[in-house]
């Protein structure tokens, strides 16, 4: 019988405890999130964020571009975002239109206020097991382990992705915890043969229902990151079909209500990092 | 039937290709060397660049301190080193007496002069697949499996080893050549079982005589970075069993003669990008 891993619980559980330290450190912290165009669930996100710092009472100031906007008057403004002592973290919304220089000012972003662990300096302070800020969906996944007490010693855990986001930080954040790591992608060669292997197997092909009993070992614990809206947008699905491989897995985390539940979390526990990384 | 993967005959075409380029080119180029104690191995290491230095007609600078040396006169001397526009490239030499910082010391150096690409910029860099300068002994695999034109993508690559300039910073270039990764270390389980998938093994475990038959499957590819002083110092070993395993490869390092032969060719090669990426 599975355990279902429960995203939005641990979610809430976080978030009091940061509603908690917010009260008895009476730290006023500043969100500072920056959308370019009009992706419409990038603006579901944003409304999402400004909600909870209101509950939180959390500042929150929101920078919109539109996409023809000036890549340097977005470049001049996180510059002015990184120098501004009021302002806690920096998020950039994903996606940003192709026309931007997406590593150009990403790269902007100071190390101590980068909310998603995005920029090369954070991302290779975290390879180095160094203090940083880690992206949030890795950061879930790992919180999410962690709070169900599951031991990543010695576990082979296999990555579906190979994102700056998600698959490549995932696995540093891992290989710290002693897992032993595979990272799969679109060229993989014998993806069953692979994923049969796996006692933690990490799903974010992107794909709908895409791994099914076929995919994994009895006694897996399956995380699924994938968020795909069906039915005429009246359910949400992940990348993995979750009834036909249930009953195969030790834990698994149910899609909407797993991963997809922790993100703003971690964004908060980021934004907390990051007040005291400036001491 | 195995091939020899030959790593000495390599590297003399890499330093040929560059010996003509800084002929081409007319460039003086100044790799500037710190050595911190006075390891053995390490003195062989600088005493060996030197002379290559003077082969290629680089001008090169040594700077030793001893184990007691202050801390912050080493990291003064970096500072004036990235500042110094005579100089092309900085190398640290490893290892470093352990009451100092190496995460502080190794952070000090320029993106634009880390010849052996262990600053969290360059490592951060390299995982986003941003241009940079690559660990000498991860390059070195990479470019010796490039010469030998064995293809990559969709490879199942093993690597027996997470350190911040092996393990980790191959995982990045072999992703980026769309192959498989595995990261494994001594606390992996089932280590067989892994070792056994691979269809190319990279073998890092500082252990000697380590891998035999038992852990590779027939054909597998096998890159061998271990140095051992054996027989009262009258012979060199790798983490490889060679003469147990050789029959099952299709590709094999010798020891001496593979990997270790092409570390100082690929810091030459970072010599000259340093020099490109200044401009």
């Amino acid at each position: 019988m599975y355990k279902l891993i429960d995203g939005i619980n641990t979610s809430k559980i976080i978030l009091k405890e940061c509603e908690d330290y917010l009260k008895i450190s009476n730290k006023k912290l500043n969100l500072s999130v920056i959308q370019i165009g009009g992706d419409i669930a990038s603006t579901l996100y944003v409304n999402r964020k400004k909600k909870l710092c209101e509950k939180l009472n959390i500042d929150f100031s929101f920078y919109k571009f539109d996409e023809n906007a000036n890549e340097i008057e977005i470049i001049d403004l996180i510059d002015k975002l990184n120098n501004d002592k009021n302002v806690t973290g920096i998020f950039l919304e994903m996606p940003i239109p192709k026309n931007f220089d997406k590593e150009k000012i990403t790269s902007k972003i100071s190390v101590y206020k980068d909310l998603d662990g995005i920029s090369e300096v954070s991302i290779g302070r975290l390879v180095r097991n160094m203090d940083c800020l880690y992206p949030c969906t890795a950061y879930g996944v790992i919180e999410l382990l962690n709070k169900m007490e599951i031991e990543l010693s010695g576990k082979h855990c296999v990555i579906l992705n190979r994102s700056d986001v998600i698959g490549k930080p995932l696995s540093h954040l891992l290989l710290r915890n002693d897992a032993t790591v595979t990272i799969c992608h679109s060229k993989t060669k014998n993806l069953k043969e692979i994923t049969n292997m796996a006692d933690i197997l990490i799903v974010a092909v992107n794909s709908k229902l895409f791994i099914d009993k076929t995919f994994v070992r009895e006694g897996v614990i399956l995380i699924d990151c994938g968020i795909h809206v069906v039915d005429d947008e009246r359910r949400i699905v992940g990348d993995v079909n979750f009834d036909d491989v249930k009953e195969k897995c030790s834990y698994i985390t149910p899609v909407p209500g797993g991963v997809g539940a922790m993100t703003t979390a971690m964004l908060i526990k980021n934004l907390i990092k990051a007040s005291e990384m400036y001491g």
